[in-house]
């Protein structure tokens, strides 16, 4: 994205990028069949569960002015229309935490004034909707959005950990109110007498630390020894509704005595009672406003304008992390004009607006990502089967993939840059080469064990993200539907609720390399090869460990920090503004203290981002027919140590095997890859073993000494062999 | 052991055997130091909690006549005993659930007697006493323990399963417990009051699954990558014991109008009360009871001498199973004297017997191989870290290794077979040659890039245990020492001791191959691979799966009946007799089911056992310094393959580091082993690279087609290649 401030040059260039993709977005979805439901499932819950509690949050706040049914009722409705009109469709919206803290804070003001009260609340709040609107708009317009290149992982990971911290915070009050006499209730039912409170405080410990560990425990049924296959996939998609469900019913079995109340459920009008709907008229009394509270609005609209602009853009790069290997354009500018239209509408009809939201939304990334590569896998697990009864041999089995593959890509190609395209083919191709040489049965007819279709496929695979707009808009819908399924959604218990905020909490942790870094600050220096051994960052090589320790403990302390500002009232809601903050921070102030190398690898920012180091370049020309069949074998060796050096140079971008990629994932997705693939079948080839079919011939091999590989030596030696890529 | 029915042999040959170590196991254990209290106080608690909570139980189905004061006792007299002057030190003894099943069932028996009553109930069961130690006493001179032999994995494992389901059974009877009222207190007191009720419940269900999850964790503390190693060892020795403690402290939390008797804690009398002692002049009344009682008392004697005679024998067994590579001899006869004379006193001072515990022994043993593990290790890090800081090279770094491993070993050349004594040396002897021709660095001075000394001595050390009465002794002690502790100990809520119990269930599971081959029937067929991946037993590899089902099926359905019998009343307590009569039906029925050799590999028994496979035998003879000067690369490769074999076949016998070998332990014994060990330096090798000092010299290396390691491949293949070892 260029850094453009020339006016709607910005919102024109979105636009043109996300036209070229839109059929594809809706046809794409289409295509997935049923097993879209999965990521819809997961992030509906992941959306819904927390509006549901912000919106008992906000009812208490308000005296009753706004509720669960307005909360929802903004999500469904700015989901939709984001899903269908807005840029990019993998940006889950709705009512956030900050929205409901301004709210509250506007809420706290206006009902003591004698000419606003709280009949005129709503019409106040939808003033401040239509200047942050026009706020919105200006940024939108005149390219404010440009400048997200310069959030760097530093401010972006620094503001996922807070809202992580700030979820994990809610879950622990959450359980700690289930021993206290909630506020709004007659304190005289038996229900709240001592002895019941307890026990339900205590049964909101079972329900909300069962929740969490089985929902964390049913993320990572596809690793389950046990199960069938269709069983363990099931459940990793589902499990965490299913959870949800499952310690609802839990939360039914006491009956015997207990009494009515216990354990305490979500408390919710019902959304057919007469006045619910009072806020849809409010633009009719927004003209009865004294002129003073009408410009008086433009204040809080700052905020909340700052706040939206920098919440709605840091979600949207969350979810569009280089990680995932996206192929669609981005769209920062259009979707932020688009969020000033929602915010006019919400504001008109009296419920508080939504926007893009942290963690649903790289959440929502991930499960799409395990999506397509169920969908990938698939497809080249088939077309391998028939290409091995054909008694293919490898180049063969390789090109049947390669078509398969090839049929499932977004045909895109006219307005995506090439070498975008074609990146998950290379990918796809150098791992089929690098296999045949491995084996060394270039020639031979392919069979099971030399290419384990199950197995190998799955290494072959690269992250790809199944973009497109069903699952969004899906899961709007079915946050609209919990509206009319109040009555259902009331069994839940609050604790149950607890748990699945702490769940999220962790949920959004693997994969932010802040927190990763924190963990190896923690990490005993005895076993930091440990690290080494698992999926890392390419820092932990290249950087000291003190730098690494220097750059950590300045983030965490900017972090507690924010997490402190979130605390103050009023102000508290300005902790965007302390994290925009880093961006001249990072910009000018860390280069005095660390290298430039070392700051590009703990954070990279494209202003100063090093070329990308073409390891494989060497052969990238080359014919694959004519490199088979002359194979020179220490030149194998050597590129098999080349390559994976770039492999593990490349394991910034993880495959993406269940959308948390759990420590057990990860070692199935490296391991075999630096192990087996390195290691084994060169073993197997070295001492003549092998298919029945193959003859057990002998080979010469000729040994150079070669750079890289350090990695898989003892200890961190691998800093001085990486430091040649930086310049 | 020979089976001789020779009457006093098999004491006789016992005797002989323990005294020739005698003096070696206390200074052996004393020589431990300060280390010895890690197993000591594991063992302390896992013996002390479950005597409790039966002397709990006792004393509720018995009126009061015997109470925890009693047990205790018991288990400290007997203990104390049985450490000084037994055969076998790492039998543990304890009052166990068949005992307390037979007092009970003698109790309800005698108080309806006229003529008995409860008064006399104790003389009455003096005499159930004598009876039974004539009965052991004739068995233990008559050779009945020479069977012992005939009791192969099927009977004990199945023993072993029986145990850790009764053990669950009671942890989950009793969180059930917590809800109800309980029977011998007073039901108007407020803590149970229907409310107050729930709440105890639920914090039991909080306490007892608190305890059981952090009490799992803790115990692999040692694989953390947080923490100093002193800190992890600490947690992993002693973390059971803390775990208690702090779940202790969790429970007096709640203070607030919580009434007394919330959570429910120990009920135990105080020991220093009048009357606690009277059952210690029980012998007075012995001559008080009418003559039929005294015969009649034969009845439920042979009952109790079947079941001690079992029981102890099948717990000194499984705390001496080859896995833990033992160096001393058994003492199966002396040790059921000995247990006859222990009857005989506990009957005359009117405590319950202790007979030997599962799971406690093996517990026990497991606790030592990991002590002597890292007291093993010390020795050898700093005779290692000494050597490589004079520029040894590898042959003279094995010499001053073994000179320390020899410092270390037990001085019993004399008596015990010198082929037992060398065993462990051999095996660091060929680890370390096996390593000095990996690396290839045979020559040269060997640096930590080399040999990583923390890394390498864990996989060159083999399973070896501290044999001692020490550790025995002091835990009896400790024992002993909780009657005084008493008031202390009622501190605990009965609900730590339900996590506890479950913890014990759980903890004796690993290791047990018949609940691994549960797992197996359970995994997933398309999953069966990981289960070759990791460390398993040879049936894995050479008994058709078809087998191995019918086999654990028709073993489950064993194990089903024999704990619907412990349901029925007085029946129940004979259920040890359904588990002998496994020793018939495996040798005279199974065989006609199964193939011999399939048989041999799920169950090995003594008598049809096949002579091991001397797979080193070509180059164990040969002189160490003539073999590292003639490095002829084919056959280094070839012998890697063939010996890394012999490991794998060797798999039986992990190595313990940690009392319960989780997957993480065997991971790191077993993948380090087979991936490193065989792959890494061989690569490294290959590839020229390596230490800074080494010359980068090219290598030939000539490749011949060989056997063996096909367990390395994919998918079950590994059934063939290791068929030739069965006759």
């Amino acid at each position: 994205m260029e850094e453009t401030f020339v006016p709607f040059r910005g919102i024109k260039n979105d636009l043109r990028g996300r036209l070229l993709c839109y059929k594809q977005d809706w046809t794409g979805g289409l295509k997935a069949g049923i097993r879209i439901l999965a990521p819809t499932t997961y992030i509906f819950f992941a959306s819904a569960i927390p509006v549901i509690s912000f919106g008992e949050q906000l009812e208490r706040d308000t005296n009753g002015t706004l509720t669960a049914v307005q909360t929802l009722a903004s999500t469904a409705l700015c989901g939709i229309i984001h899903s269908i009109f807005g840029g990019q469709p993998l940006l889950i919206l709705g009512v956030a935490e900050p929205t409901v803290l301004m709210y509250t804070f506007m809420f706290n003001f206006a009902k003591d004034r004698k000419d606003l009260g709280q009949e005129l609340f709503l019409a106040w709040t939808g003033w401040v909707c239509v200047w942050t609107a026009l706020l919105l708009f200006l940024l939108a317009i005149l390219g404010a959005c440009s400048i997200i290149n310069r959030f760097t992982r530093l401010a972006g990971e620094l503001f996922g950990l807070l809202i992580a911290m700030l979820f994990m915070q809610q879950a622990i009050r959450g359980v700690v109110e289930e021993f206290r006499v909630p506020k709004r209730e007659n304190p005289n039912q038996t229900a709240l007498e001592p002895a019941w409170r307890f026990g339900n405080g205590m049964f909101a410990l079972v329900l909300s630390f069962g929740l969490l560990l089985t929902a964390l425990r049913s993320r990572k049924a596809r690793s389950w020894r046990y199960g069938t296959g269709r069983l363990r996939g099931f459940i990793a998609d589902y499990g965490v509704p299913l959870m949800v469900l499952i310690w609802t019913g839990v939360s039914y079995i006491p009956v015997n005595d207990v009494p009515k109340g216990l354990p305490r459920r979500l408390f919710s009008p019902n959304p057919w009672s007469p006045g619910a709907y009072s806020n849809w008229t409010v633009i009719k009394e927004m003209v009865n406003l004294p002129p003073l509270y009408i410009i008086g609005a433009f204040i809080p609209a700052t905020m909340i304008a700052v706040l939206y602009y920098f919440d709605h853009s840091v979600a949207s790069q969350l979810a569009q992390q280089k990680e995932f290997n996206l192929k669609k354009p981005t769209s920062y500018h259009y979707d932020l004009l688009l969020l000033g239209f929602l915010v006019i509408l919400c504001g008109l009809i009296g419920i508080p607006p939504a926007n893009g939201v942290i963690p649903q939304s790289p959440m929502h990334t991930k499960s799409l990502a395990t999506l397509k590569h169920q969908l990938l896998r698939n497809k080249l697990v088939s077309a391998a089967r028939k290409s091995i009864s054909k008694n293919s041999n490898l180049s063969q089995l390789y090109r049947s993939m390669q078509e398969a593959y090839d049929e499932m890509q977004t045909p895109l190609a006219y307005q995506i840059p090439p070498a975008l395209l074609h990146q998950g083919l290379k990918e796809l191709k150098e791992s089929t080469i690098q296999l045949a040489e491995n084996t060394g049965y270039i020639g031979a007819p392919v069979d099971e064990t030399v290419f384990d279709v199950d197995k190998d496929i799955d290494d072959l695979l690269p992250v790809e993200v199944k973009e497109q707009r069903l699952s969004n808009l899906l899961q709007a819908l079915m946050v609209g539907g919990c509206v009319a399924a109040m009555p259902l959604l009331k069994k839940i218990p609050t604790s149950v609720l607890w748990g699945y905020f702490a769940f999220m909490a962790i949920e959004s942790l693997p994969g932010n390399q802040f927190w990763e870094r924190i963990l190896l600050l923690l990490t005993a220096p005895s076993r930091r090869y440990k690290v080494l051994k698992k999926y890392h960052a390419t820092f932990v090589e290249t950087v000291p460990f003190k730098a690494i320790a220097c750059f950590t403990l300045f983030q965490t302390v900017y972090l507690l920090v924010c997490f402190g500002l979130t605390w103050i009232p009023i102000a508290g809601v300005l902790f965007p503004l302390l994290i925009m903050l880093l961006v001249p921070v990072r910009q000018y102030f860390l280069p005095k203290f660390f290298k430039g190398a070392h700051l590009q690898d703990l954070d990279a920012a494209e202003y100063e981002e090093a070329p990308a180091i073409a390891f494989n370049m060497s052969f990238e020309n080359q014919d694959l027919q004519s490199r088979t069949n002359n194979v020179d074998s220490a030149e194998v060796l050597d590129e098999i140590i080349t390559r994976s050096r770039g492999e593990i140079r490349r394991s910034q971008s993880p495959k993406v095997t269940s959308s948390t990629p759990s420590i057990e994932d990860i070692k199935s997705v490296y391991s075999p890859r630096l192990s087996q693939r390195v290691y084994s079948p060169r073993l197997n080839e070295l001492r003549g073993e092998g298919s029945p079919r193959s003859p057990g011939k002998e080979l010469q091999v000729k040994l150079t000494p070669s750079p890289g590989l350090s990695i898989l030596g003892k200890g961190i030696h691998g800093s001085s062999s990486s430091a040649g890529q930086i310049p």
